[in-house]
């Protein structure tokens, strides 16, 4: 009984997932899967929101209309405005950010910045390095964004190595990365409450 | 005679000009404009051509179709390839590049990568430092797309500090900036014809 | 009496002041005294201590004996361990960090990592962007490093504008960046209190 | 007669070859000799000379007198001033460029910069990206010290991965990495010619 008034006491901290890719079996996408369930099995006090972005239109601030946006926009900026924290899957396109994921970091900065002082976590996964030139662009970004990420872990999944790591879907088949997703999360956590003062 | 004969013998080179910001009155808009005045006045063998980016779809790979892209793309994609050099303005987004421009150079790096080779030069204007962080991740970007970016001189364009640099269509107005916007261009025609071996 | 109790139950904040530059009349050295001096004045319940890293050997972990460092090694590591949290004044040398910081950031690195789980600020003074491309440079090592930078407020000085900002010792006269400063360093301190709980 | 005629014509190009890491049995050190002896066998008409930078004091610009350098920095600079092109092995430290290594590169800038215009390449040693977040950041330094580095092959040795890439004594000996070395051997042969107007 004591657990459940400890419980209720403790709110759920909301993570809003982004992902830079809006390509359906996107490895990306399906770290942001694989982190749903890993939190939804194994991370109680967290919960994983999937915002989708690939119904916003490319940036153009001719778009804004006496400071309101268009429909999606606001209705991409109140979901990562409620959220607690971010988990960010960030491909890497071309040695830096995702054109899709820098647009919806673009139109949730516009007027009241929507990321101001909020925790975050990247995870990405492709060649090479694994999308980690993405991750340190990202870091910048989130200077001005005023985002606070966990320094440790960083994930960087590379796709391509045997044995496979997702399947033709795009899902997470590796059990040693979704450990290691699992640790990204719990420091997620461990900050964000830290920052909130509720460690 | 002899003149018209050298000139016949000695092709124009061909700048595509890529904007970043989608925004009527864009400074960076501006900034192209006055390079393309500025490169018909005075310099000789370099043409200027500006090339839209407001009707690219935003990145995603599932729009490609047997290697095909979107018409919007496949139009945006020649441009670039044709062009002997390019010439970027490119405006600071939240510390990093412009997300329309981040989509164009994404979208002409698909398949054939468009932009391989060629040398390009970088302008921006902006508060704080004129766009300097965006062209720093514009030249990583560059690595990987095999971009040949002159080194000097930068051109950041503090678009806010007094007197005026702009009118409120975006046009420049500052004769300094226009004199150093030209050192740019004569530097990256310098550079292309010393890449194509013909300086 | 209540307030003077409370008083005595704050520990003050010891922060790790170090400068990148070796110069005497360095500019970032004087902003190092300027807010040593801030402190002292109008931030209470933290104090600066310039931590001298000119006598450092240049790295080379062949110097390691048995896990052991030269002396010099040993007190400077020793005396960024036992800091609550660091302000570095990073000048800008050829478009990233100077050679005594990036030194002095690698000793305290080896072994037992004496930066994990710091608050930092930076600070710094130049031309151009005002050491700008330095501090982003030295932000992705904190990732590795296991600091946590403040976001903002950000301080560039830009060293050569009109009126002079600093006397031909180095030391700031400028009204307006010494406020800018004690922002910083109220930014510090509150980002340091709130990481230990204690805000 | 006419093949000796046109070696006689074609002067070798002289490689400054600069280590990051002053360790002994440093593996970039290794990659370096290594590439001495792939450029001795296999790359005829560029010659590789391994410049050392252990000697050289922790920059401080008061030791400078009257414009002139201490002795081990004017012979450092004579050497990277003669040198038709430079080939950096690059260890990643702290996320950054080694400090030995920036030391160098910022006593060569000094004053005259003797790096001016020259073209360059980077290979690198070491665990996770193989000292990849070295190279980036060297690239940005390179801007401001008008170095033109080829864009490809990029060369990173991931030194911890099996089969050991590395002997004790830091010695290249696997036969793919040495290939992939001679690539990016050729190819700044490839790139100094083509600025150099003789390819």
């Amino acid at each position: 009984m004591e657990a459940a008034a400890a419980s209720a006491a403790k709110p759920i901290l909301r993570v809003a997932a982004v992902c830079g890719s809006l390509r359906k079996a996107s490895f990306n996408r399906g770290l942001l899967r694989a982190a749903a369930e890993v939190c939804e099995d194994s991370v109680p006090g967290m919960k994983i929101d999937h915002i989708d972005i690939s119904g916003l239109p490319l940036l153009n601030t001719d778009l804004e209309v006496d400071g309101g946006f268009p429909p999606a926009v606001e209705a991409f900026r109140a979901k990562i405005y409620q959220a607690d924290c971010v988990l960010f899957a960030a491909p890497e396109y071309n040695y830096s950010i995702a054109s899709p994921l820098k647009n919806a970091l673009d139109w949730a900065s516009r007027g009241k910045n929507c990321w101001a002082d909020k925790p975050a976590a990247i995870v990405s996964a492709g060649g090479g390095f694994g999308g980690g030139r993405s991750q340190y662009h990202l870091r910048q970004v989130g200077v001005f964004l005023d985002l606070h990420f966990i320094n440790k872990p960083e994930l960087f999944v590379q796709a391509f190595q045997q044995p496979p790591k997702f399947d033709s879907d795009g899902n997470l088949i590796d059990a040693e990365i979704r450990e290691r997703l699992k640790q990204v999360l719990l420091s997620l956590q461990a900050f964000t409450l830290r920052l909130q003062n509720k460690d």
